[in-house]
């Protein structure tokens, strides 16, 4: 395979005549899997040092090396976004985590809330997903994953100058106007199935950085409404404009 | 169970008085895996005569009769808009007929391209899907399922006054702004994973009625973009201003 079809995510620095080691993964990945060998070219991210293209150097089963050739791109700088999510069935969570990057979330907050659907969220799995859904999407950026915190405690360490937009489903149904989101740096709030319980719900209504948004006459599920509020950010706010 | 949280799609007419028998399938739905007992109430729809509260008056393993009491909701007219879209695996496919009727499509033409990903679409199935994503998400809207026609005869056949947006990932890395979308009837095209063909391409870039739309700076995948550029129809033209 001589073109560079092939993006590879990885933790090294990246820079001018840079040697990349490879994991015993990757090395199956490129090696095994795709069948590049010595001479092949390819193009490495790692989230901080842009797009840079490399050349095979060594290729063996469970090991290999990469030399850096030249940039392709800068990094990505992205629209400042947040979103704060109650983790779903794994399914749904891992598809959720892959539309947030493809739609280019900064930083994942799994949340967890009274009526949670699951406790349960593994960072490095949802880690792995972004790592595959940035190299599919060719973007440069990796959102930060957070290990799981309590809603209260979040909204408790709520950081001055950021909004937090809050996908309100009790308000689309009173035929609302769907509103303009806030500017600058944001964060989407998407509740679990079962909605936010009414002392969350008035705790959110009190707090003056919450903006709430209704999306439509439809109940949508969860994953649903935070990938419709990320398309509304982007396409308002973020880099879609 | 006395609320009526349980949404049920149905065939039959809905009026007042009106006795509707039930499938085997739906019988077991309800008194099998639900557990509703002769007396109990649920709301009936079946995308025509708006939404009903019904009582069970009999209940049995494989069959049952309810008779509607009176009407909950008139029939929802939604927004005109249909969305093409290249068959995807099967799970993708799947999300993508669920969340288009989250999102209020009125009709779903999977398409043959060039470069398809999948022949297969079993529009039977996706109609099962259809169903079940309209009884989640209190929709009373249950948007027509085509059988797939190649591309080139949808177009062929295009009705006048309907505009075609065509979601062009070939636009958005050129930094084109986010256009407005156009007003009217419209249909949203969704190409395969792999992208239409340089012939479909210039084929669709000629067509006095298509509007071209580029979704962002990263590639999303087909089922994202269908998400996505749905989520921009109806906060823009459609049933959520």
């Amino acid at each position: 395979m001589q073109d560079e079809k092939i993006r590879l995510c990885v933790d090294h620095p990246l820079g001018p005549g840079q040697g990349v080691p490879l994991t015993e993964a990757q090395a199956h990945y490129l090696f095994g899997v795709m069948r590049l060998a010595a001479g092949d070219r390819l193009r490495l991210f790692n989230g901080r040092d842009g797009e840079w293209r490399a050349e095979v150097e060594a290729a063996g089963r469970r090991s290999g090396a990469l030399r850096v050739t030249g940039q392709t791109r800068p990094q990505a700088q992205g629209a400042d976004l947040w979103l704060m999510f109650a983790p779903l069935k794994k399914a749904r969570t891992d598809m959720l985590v892959e539309k947030a990057v493809e739609l280019g979330a900064t930083r994942l907050m799994p949340i967890l809330t009274e009526y949670a659907n699951a406790e349960r969220f593994r960072p490095d799995k949802a880690e792995a997903h972004v790592r595959e859904a940035a190299e599919q999407c060719e973007t440069t950026l990796l959102p930060q994953v957070d290990a799981p915190r309590p809603l209260t405690r979040v909204l408790a360490d709520w950081p001055e100058g950021r909004r937090l937009i809050w996908a309100d489903e009790g308000a689309g149904r009173a035929g609302e106007r769907l509103a303009p989101l806030p500017e600058g740096p944001a964060a989407i709030l998407i509740g679990p199935e079962g909605g936010f319980s009414p002392p969350e719900r008035a705790r959110l209504a009190a707090l003056p950085y919450v903006t709430p948004i209704a999306l439509g006459p439809r109940i949508l599920r969860a994953e649903t409404a935070a990938i419709a509020m990320l398309t509304l950010w982007q396409a308002q706010r973020g880099d879609w404009v």
